[in-house]
């Protein structure tokens, strides 16, 4: 799914969410509900990658408002650096000190044991923590259940942006039911190629793959190079994370089968434009696979429909992403947009299901499970 | 739905999953993750109607394997007796006291705020004190949210049971998003009507009206007496709850349109049998709508089928429950089984809802939430 133009999408939207927030509104009826511990938040540093804005002392925090128009006050400032920097200036206990990150880069989320171990929470959007080796993932969970007093981590937006993904698997493992599987459709722009390549109704045209794939960067539902997309990479995060929490050990988003969308010859040629130029040429083999799916059902109309599934069998231990061809009755099919869906097969639900779908990508639902995450730290930490 | 024979189903369901998931077990491989604070919970009295079994102090608890086989060891007790006998025997702060409501009592429910009052958390599975009169709703809110060491309630499962529906829409609110329109199918035993009487694929042959409802006692699907589903009044309630959350003001069940699927002649005829035996001459009108729905398509097996779905406008202020006729791709439409689904349409989530669908019944995951819910209020308060 795009990102909001410029850097900091997610973070932007979310310290913008935040104002809102922490901001009493007296002219509106319907004024969003402010949590408990709002108005006690101070924004001390927002970092960028060139730059950073600090709050010299916790008396004089940054503004929630004025923050995007401040330019960075300091150099660019590394973990460790910022870890000494936030525990002298903000020393616990006394004060609750909580990261946000909301980048996708690994040196960060390589630094989320040392946050975690001097005492800091962390909220977050990044999956690399959780999706490259198993041992920083092992590393971060052993430090928050350590003892009753671990600092936090949170990262719901992680999978599935702001819906309820991750707090929904935690609670089927936490009360004791047992999850055999789950499958999902887990890319907001897979989903809407997929959606518009193999309708479930058919009324509208139906065209050649490739075109899907134009129109779709075109209107930003990919990244600027669609390859980014297609080579099902970031499906594979978000299955390892699920998996993991499931308690399934996985090497990375490389260990297991990940069907790639995109045709081998063009897998490193040029850019982008030079990508989607040659394309056309393979949409043969798509068309071939489409006609297969539709010849699977029982009449005209009535064939079986494509779609870019991920799925974590829990009890065979096995994890793969692909294409597959599914029922019109299924709940995939019959998927619209660039929703996502996430199907969790469990002992308690039995037959059927618990299944949760919608926008699963975008800087505005994915700050909103950001934000969802910083509440519950606060209800935990209390804040006063 | 049906509960699980004799009294207290969902009660003792809670009770056999808290003992497993205090147990440590160390046989299997895949024991349920055991939650942080789970070995401190005391199991200090098991209350029916009828009886009351107490611990005498909190150096002997009772047994959480054993407590089903004792019977009660003094009389029922009273809500009034009942906080003065916890308050007393365990005196906060140095414990917390969890109240778990597993009954459908109205009495219990009008208590919320004595307990609440008392310091006395309170996790509920009991729709009554949430779909009953504004005013109980208001105050026990009202004492829960008034200064930030007060006593939680959680009630997560008075609507959809395990499933994440309220955490769901409390988040959505808490982090600013808007709410437009709430949505869903919220009974067990007409979504499986609904879905057997209109598939979404004709395969199967078509039966009149009558013949499910039969079918639906004869397996439990429904209450004993059909009458208590087919009222509506049990959709109208956790429809309350929602709008309640979401802000609304509705004076309770009755106090907007709620189609009732009992013709009105046999609304008070006789008992489940009679009613059952005199049912089938209204096939007709059932039939017709079927009808209805089904030339609304756009040809042969394209038409549209009925759900029975309510329906919180909060832009509007309206509220109702009806039947209503779907269009094939509706999720509504593709529900099978018994499954609930309750769609959440928002401004951020935008024009697609995010949905949760599932098992909405059953003592299993009716329990299950309840367990979710002490795990969320023992995460708040700590337990050491």
């Amino acid at each position: 799914m795009s990102k909001t133009p410029g850097p900091g999408g997610v973070g932007s939207t979310f310290l913008t969410q935040l104002h809102q927030l922490t901001t009493k509104t007296t002219t509106t009826t319907t004024k969003p509900s402010r949590f408990s511990g709002a108005e006690n938040i101070n924004l001390v540093a927002v970092l960028r990658s060139k730059s950073s804005l600090r709050a010299p002392s916790i008396d004089s925090p940054l503004s929630l408002e004025g923050w995007s128009r401040e330019e960075g006050n300091q150099p660019a400032i590394e973990p460790e650096q910022l870890t000494t920097w936030l525990t002298s200036t903000y020393p616990p206990p006394h004060r609750s000190i909580i990261i946000i990150d909301t980048t996708s880069s690994s040196l960060i989320a390589e630094s989320y044991p040392l946050f975690l171990r001097s005492g800091i929470h962390v909220v977050t959007a990044n999956k690399k923590a959780f999706s490259s080796g198993q041992s920083l993932f092992d590393e971060i969970y052993r430090i928050t259940t350590a003892d009753p007093h671990h600092p936090l981590v949170y990262h719901e937006s992680s999978v599935g942006a702001g819906m309820p993904i991750l707090s929904t698997l935690r609670e089927l493992l936490a009360t004791g039911d047992r999850v055999h599987k789950i499958e999902g459709v887990m890319s907001g722009s897979l989903s809407f190629l997929f959606n518009n390549f193999m309708p479930l109704t058919n009324k509208q045209e139906l065209l050649p793959w490739s075109s899907h794939v134009l129109e779709a960067q075109r209107l930003g539902y990919t990244e600027p190079d669609p390859r980014d997309d297609l080579s099902g990479l970031d499906v594979a995060r978000k299955l390892v994370i699920l998996a993991r929490v499931a308690g399934m050990k996985i090497d990375g988003p490389d260990a297991f089968p990940v069907q790639s969308l995109i045709p081998k010859p063009l897998a490193h040629v040029g850019d982008a434009e030079e990508f989607l130029k040659r394309l056309p040429a393979f949409d043969q083999e798509m068309e071939a696979l489409r006609l297969e799916a539709e010849a699977e059902g029982e009449g005209e109309g009535e064939g079986k429909v494509l779609r870019y599934v991920g799925t974590a069998d829990l009890d065979s231990g096995q994890i793969e992403v692909k294409m597959v061809r599914v029922a019109r009755e299924s709940p995939f099919a019959g998927l619209r947009g660039s929703a996502n869906l996430f199907a969790f097969w469990t002992e308690r639900y039995g037959s059927e299901p618990l299944v949760v779908q919608g926008a699963g990508a975008g800087a505005e639902v994915t700050a909103m499970g950001v934000m969802g995450d910083l509440i519950k730290v606060i209800e935990r930490v209390g804040m006063e």
